[in-house]
């Protein structure tokens, strides 16, 4: 009854694919590289204790009250300072996923276009999903998105007079796939965004986990107050999930209209949680945690890289990302594999990972595998990825064997 | 450049006329009944510090990871025991603003509309509003929505076939009027639910928070199973604001499309906060914390009520109403009068509430005035009250005497 009722989006919504694997691998004698977890040994829980004590003793009456839906003033001030950036530009958000939330309510009207990374961050779908976005996917290279496809498509899609609202770029480290678009190519995205008047949603949750290589620039810095770049940043990955905090930097006129959505939607990011992350701001307390990350997070990267040189079958057509940072990377099969038939024979093999299609928002590339690095120990990697090769390389003989 | 690209929704936003309110006064030398907050020195800062430190220790892993968007599986079982239900009807959202928004994600198309109580909760208009809902109000008298008008207006809009998908009510001591529906006239808007196939969206943040008469059956107990109605509930007046937790009791399949809903939206409520629910509910420690804030909050009503008695002129037409429980009271100025332009003179005279205007969704009835009296101290709300009395006595002479 209640079923009949339901919203034209809510009728087509589909449980995360992601979600679903991740209930089914949830055994213990399962390792599993699918979620995108941080390692919760990581978790900065005695520094948290303490900090949350004392805001609690000196200011109770602040931490546990509604606060402003722009978000703690002083923490604002801290991001803006790290940012180099105005407060006007910040917006504090229940994490990054509720600013993929808010800007798709105040851009997105039914049937817009938005570009994304074919593939792409499964919740940005989800998010522009949820207001009836369509979809346009760029491939991507080791460099991200493709700019020349990027060109093509656009220089199509104005002629037709389509063109999308916006791009979807996860530039660091990108969900799935690991790969980062370097300095060079953002300023071409750049310019076509310029050219075709469109903005850059630039999601970076995991931009200070930089293990090799130098960074890249910010494409709001590279930007330069021409006002087409709004940002997505999130505690998850470098405090802990657990405190659902993250930050937009976006031109003053669209924080405002966001303060207005958000106003409707949460009225506010919890007070008490923002509060902990201003004092350890305040505290200068971050570099050093980063640096702890980096360092364990490198040893884990360098761990899954060496076990799959190490294991994996000499098969055409089986290659893997390089990631310098972030939490994954990104394994293609020899084209005609499945990694969505492979994937019961993998869990019979006690091993887990996500499915590449969930990625493509037309479930596409079923020959690809996201695996993450940063949940498993260094002993599961190793041994995760010896399984992973044998359920590969049985796979391969069989579906290619077959083939010919 | 970017304001061109906002969504139709996004372009209609406009700033909550409370919000803007509640800049102004606030002003260390204003007494304001403005806003809706709990009382901060009820804050039970120092359980939730013991708690939060606990919960730190012993289980850092799980408090500070990401979580189930479903919500923590133990504080839902506690809350289904809670409230007599299935862990299946229950999920854990960020405070019931959230609840709000999804609710209007998984049910509203552009255009469909929603009864709601004339006045009603202005964060709930505008949750609504930001999926493009239209209004029907309902008015209201000293036992909430006017069930008689309802049936002719539903009768009328059957034959007009332009039923609305739900009814918005907020059930025990309303925001703004503090009036609650006797159990008698819940059933009544049962049986129109289902006469002419709608369902209920029954808010009650308040609920706990009785201070006289005896409590009305929850419409989700009347309901039997019906599957017709769908509950919000909050900790942030029986607990703490900056925590944002609250949960949403629904049928199995409502819930099962929220959490997909949910996912989009922010993954899942922080871990932190649910973590110290959960333990703070299975120490029962909530009985006394509730009754010592009803034994607060009765006395601060109880001192507005007496003020109002004592301090308020006597002219024709001006009444308040006299709640059970809740934080606000709602007072009725002489036609004629405009609580909005007033507002100024109130200021003037270090005095602020809330124009009732803001709270119909048609900006109408400009006569009436929402009044906090959770936040101010007892002195504050003496002091206040005489000081409004003032006001009005000054408005009513000029207004009603040019009137004449």
């Amino acid at each position: 009854m209640l079923e009949d009722k339901l919203s034209i989006v809510a009728k087509a919504m589909k449980r995360s694919e992601i979600r679903e694997l991740l209930k089914l691998v949830a055994r213990p004698d399962i390792i599993s590289f699918a979620g995108g977890m941080p390692d919760p040994k990581l978790f900065p829980s005695k520094v948290i204790a303490e900090v949350a004590s004392k805001v609690l003793e000196k200011e109770p009456e602040r931490a546990l009250q509604y606060g402003p839906t722009e978000g703690d003033a002083e923490l604002r001030k801290e991001l803006a300072k790290w940012d180099g950036v105005d407060i006007d530009n910040i917006l504090i958000t229940t994490a990054s996923q509720q600013g993929l939330d808010l800007v798709s309510k105040i851009f997105i009207d039914p049937g817009d276009t938005i570009m994304v990374g074919y593939p792409t961050y499964l919740g940005g779908l989800q998010a522009f999903n949820s207001y009836a976005a369509k979809f346009i996917g760029i491939p991507l290279d080791d460099e991200g998105m493709r700019v020349d496809i990027l060109e093509d498509t656009l220089q199509k899609l104005s002629r037709e007079e389509n063109l999308p609202k916006f791009i979807y770029i996860v530039p660091d480290f990108q969900n799935p796939t690991g790969v980062t678009m370097p300095t060079e190519r953002r300023k071409r995205v750049l310019e076509l965004a310029s050219k075709y008047d469109l903005f850059i949603l630039s999601d970076t949750p995991y931009r200070p986990l930089r293990y090799s290589g130098e960074p890249c620039a910010n494409f709001f810095h590279l930007d330069g107050g021409k006002e087409r770049v709004i940002t997505l940043f999130t505690f998850s990955k470098i405090l802990c999930p657990g405190f659902r905090l993250g930050y937009i930097v976006a031109p003053a006129v669209v924080i405002d209209k966001l303060v207005i959505a958000k106003q409707g939607t949460d009225l506010c990011t919890p007070s008490f949680t923002q509060a902990i992350v201003r004092e350890i701001m305040k505290q200068n307390m971050f570099g050093a945690h980063i640096k702890n990350l980096v360092s364990a997070y490198r040893e884990k990267r360098d761990g899954m890289l060496n076990a799959l040189n190490k294991y994996m079958p000499k098969i055409d057509g089986l290659r893997w990302t390089r990631p310098d940072g972030g939490l994954f990377l990104w394994l293609t099969l020899p084209e005609g594999m499945d990694a969505n038939i492979m994937f019961k024979k993998a869990v019979k093999d006690k091993i887990a990972y996500v499915v590449g299609s969930a990625f493509h928002y037309d479930g596409g590339c079923r020959n690809t595998i996201r695996l993450n690095f940063s949940f498993p120990s260094l002993e599961q990697i190793d041994e995760g990825i010896r399984r992973l090769a044998g359920v590969i390389e049985e796979e391969a003989r069989e579906v290619l064997c077959r083939g010919e």
